[in-house]
């Protein structure tokens, strides 16, 4: 490296905006001997990267304090409300002509950071993911500033590595002993590369020739899986009718009986079946479709098997929870999200294949170092206890406690994290349960969540399902909550939705 | 906020492994009062967030010495180079039972940064990326913390807004007064939204029925397009096949009268043209397709003109270069990738359409912060010097300094910033110019590629192209590179390649 002479000649004469006026007015002049054409510095960098590292060191304690701290402190608020209005407003999102100093730009860090719902606070349910892994969170800051891109071992050599390392270990929770995968980005998008498999392994021909000429493909879920089949379908061609909807059972469990009904109708219909997409861990009721005996279903008519456990893998870090996957061994591929139960960071999304011989097509995503990191730092002895204390101290306790009390109702013993319950209110206490009943307390829900948005208490989501009126679907993931949190949000929806 | 009393309760007997063994072995015993089943406290937060934070806070300095700092001194390597052995024995790769204290794991990210390519250096022109945005990486590093998804305003208030701001700026740019949008994982994705759309606008019904009954669906691009069109083609089941690659000039460009014939083509043997994906500055070299022309064809035709400028549309923010993309407002949809020459950081990704009656299908990506805090910074005025300091300084200085040496000769003037030209050794100088020179020619920048990754002195990238032989492109996007980059670029390959 010869040019040493470099660092001496920087110039920030474009004068990216410092934080003081002062500063600006010295940076605006170049320096003796700067080559100049039209306001721009020729013999030097344009930009000078010392006011670009200042800004991160001034930004790392509003970070650190703000968005990690407070952002995790169950004194904090989960949210700070407001209507887009009234946020448009308070946040200044106007793009103007003119930059704006360090000072200002950290001000608006830190309105980011307060308006922004805390996903990683310990009263945070609302989605499939929750809590702060810190171990994952430093490998993620690490990625950003490294700016890797994964398509070659020369532009990302340790992470092609790492890549190798986690989807190995997680292959091998899985139960199989080689393979393939790769980091995709979103449970859909794993998803979808199933299904373009699956049809590339029946039919190799029709990636070149394309699904004009061919026989309808059929495709198999459960009338519980998640919409991004349905979406896989209409998006590589195959059409949503061509999907069927396999009915479930009370639990949400995809009933195999009905599996095989579907197939050879599908047959009868002069249809191709080439791929039964099982759910391990359904949105709603967290429900695991019996595995082994879909695999059996698949072998006999020589069908792809895919397992979207994009929320149900979590499980098997386990040993004593796995049982719910009871045959994900005999997938051909599955989908396994990381950034659900493990915590990893939206988003970290696993999809993993038996057959190593298949080419995979990567839409790149670098995210293994989170899950890395993690690894190395927890001991798989104490992942499966934390794994074992979120399944069997907090929703355990957390189902019991609602048995217990008379202004609750549980929708059904929760089988994975999901735990899914009625408030009733006092005016729908000791009233015979009718259509009248179901229909006020339909509204009860979200009554109460747009009272826990504005307090910012907590969040919690709801949903109607089926035949069920909408109801709180609470999800326990973050070895950071306890049952005080489990006690706390019970006490909470009573006091918010008392007097309804 | 009832539960104050959490704070004080806090214990971590799980005992994430602190930094030193005695804190290990204090953080083991549970306070009193702990109720335990399987070593699991069950009243309290399973785990101590407290050890994490500290591990954040350990971790900024290296993250900003050794990612930030010393990955973006041009004094230091690009690269570290080991081969893929040698790095998995130096990087302690195995995911063990028994985690690792905090200091181990902070020598891990050590590592990783360590052996990792910066791809923020001055002498990083490997990718369609480069260099280090601060303002970008503070937004991004926000994100990460905060772990937002973008489903609905509720869970996502901010970066809803935001998202809609930042894509608003780019349709103005683009030179729409409405439209649509969003930010994809990439694009080759946001090229498939392209396809998926057009063909939902020109045959409805497909969604629901898909393909199999329909005649073969016609997509045109130029054979120098990116190859996720016809990825697209082939995911979206459209086939490989009806992809017509039409002939582009020498400088790279689609010839509009060769689409017009190959539309005539496509109808006569009974497929449905619905698309034509035009390209706004291509991989190799940077040719920007005539949109104008091409608009005209489409409009002619009915058909839907999607114009991939995931690379070029950086142009857009130069008011003396934006004349590169004359035509772009009449297409239907934009590809654009801010991590490209907006050097937003990988992934940030763009998908804008014309048309806001259609209901985009989101894979969720939430990239628009970056965007934001960069244009929140910069100055319009200085963005757009920046860019064409970019392009007329370093690709003007490059070009010309490549036609003066006799060491060198440019393939042709560079229209975008891709700079793309041969080393001609000194065995090389001064011979015919036969199949045997073209051969010998062949074999000298691969030659030079592995030297200066073994040097880690910078990074180029080279590749053969039609019916050239391999030759360097040079990308230049950051503006914290200067002349003396370019010489040094310039001298360093003939010091590499001078015995060749």
């Amino acid at each position: 490296m010869e040019d040493t002479s470099r660092k001496a000649e920087t110039m920030d004469i474009l004068g990216y905006n410092g934080s003081t006026a002062d500063e600006l007015t010295n940076d605006r002049y170049p320096k003796k001997g700067a080559i100049l054409v039209d306001g721009v510095v020729l013999n030097g960098p344009l930009l000078d990267a010392k006011a670009g590292e200042k800004f991160v060191e001034e930004a790392f304690p509003i970070i650190m304090e703000d968005a990690i701290k407070k952002a995790t402190d169950v004194n904090e608020k989960v949210c700070e409300w407001q209507p887009p209005e009234e946020l448009m407003k308070l946040l200044d999102l106007e793009l103007r002509d003119t930059g704006e100093p360090h000072h200002q730009l950290l001000q608006h860090c830190r309105d980011v950071i307060k308006y922004s719902v805390k996903t990683g606070h310990p009263r945070f349910y609302n989605q499939l993911y929750a809590g702060m892994d810190h171990y994952s969170l430093v490998a993620r800051f690490i990625t950003e500033a490294l700016n890797p891109s994964i398509y070659t071992y020369e532009v990302a050599p340790v992470f092609v590595l790492m890549e190798e390392v986690v989807l190995k270990k997680m292959r091998e929770l899985i139960g199989w002993t080689e393979g393939d995968g790769i980091f995709s980005p979103g449970g859909s998008v794993s998803n979808m590369y199933a299904v373009n498999l699956a049809r590339y392994k029946r039919c190799p021909d029709l990636k070149e020739t394309g699904l004009s000429g061919s026989p309808p493909l059929a495709m198999f879920t459960s009338e519980e899986s998640h919409y991004s089949v349905k979406k896989a379908a209409a998006f590589l061609g195959i059409g949503t009718r061509n999907v069927y909807m396999v009915k479930a059972d009370k639990r949400g469990k995809m009933i195999p009986e009905e599996l095989e009904k579907d197939i050879q109708k599908a047959k009868k219909e002069g249809a191709l079946p080439f791929i039964v997409v099982a759910t391990a861990g359904t949105t709603v009721l967290g429900a695991f479709d019996p595995l082994s005996e879909i695999a059996d279903i698949c072998e006999a008519h020589g069908i792809w098997f895919h397992v979207d456990a994009s929320w149900g893998g979590g499980a098997l870090i386990s040993r004593k929870h796995r049982s719910l996957l009871n045959g994900i061994h005999r997938a051909d591929s599955v989908a396994w999200n990381p950034h659900k139960m493990l915590m990893a960071g939206i988003q970290c999304c696993a999809f993993l294949l038996k057959d190593n011989t298949i080419l995979l097509f990567n839409f790149t995503a670098i995210d293994s170092f989170r899950q890395f990191c993690k690894w190395k730092y927890v001991d798989d002895y104490k992942e499966i206890s934390l794994s074992k204390a979120v399944f069997d101290s907090n929703c355990r306790y957390l189902a019991d406690e609602i048995k217990k009390r008379k202004e609750f109702r549980l929708l059904m013993e929760p089988e994975y994290t999901n735990v899914c319950f009625w408030y009733i209110p006092l005016s729908l206490r000791n009233v015979p349960e009718d259509q009248d009943f179901w229909k006020k307390l339909h509204l009860v829900a979200p009554v109460i969540k747009e009272r826990m948005m504005k307090k910012g208490s907590m969040m919690v989501g709801y949903q109607p399902h089926r035949d069920k009126v909408n109801f709180f679907r609470q999800i326990i993931i973050s070895p950071l909550v306890s049952r005080e949190d489990m006690d706390f949000i019970l006490n909470e929806i009573d006091n918010l939705g008392k007097d309804l």
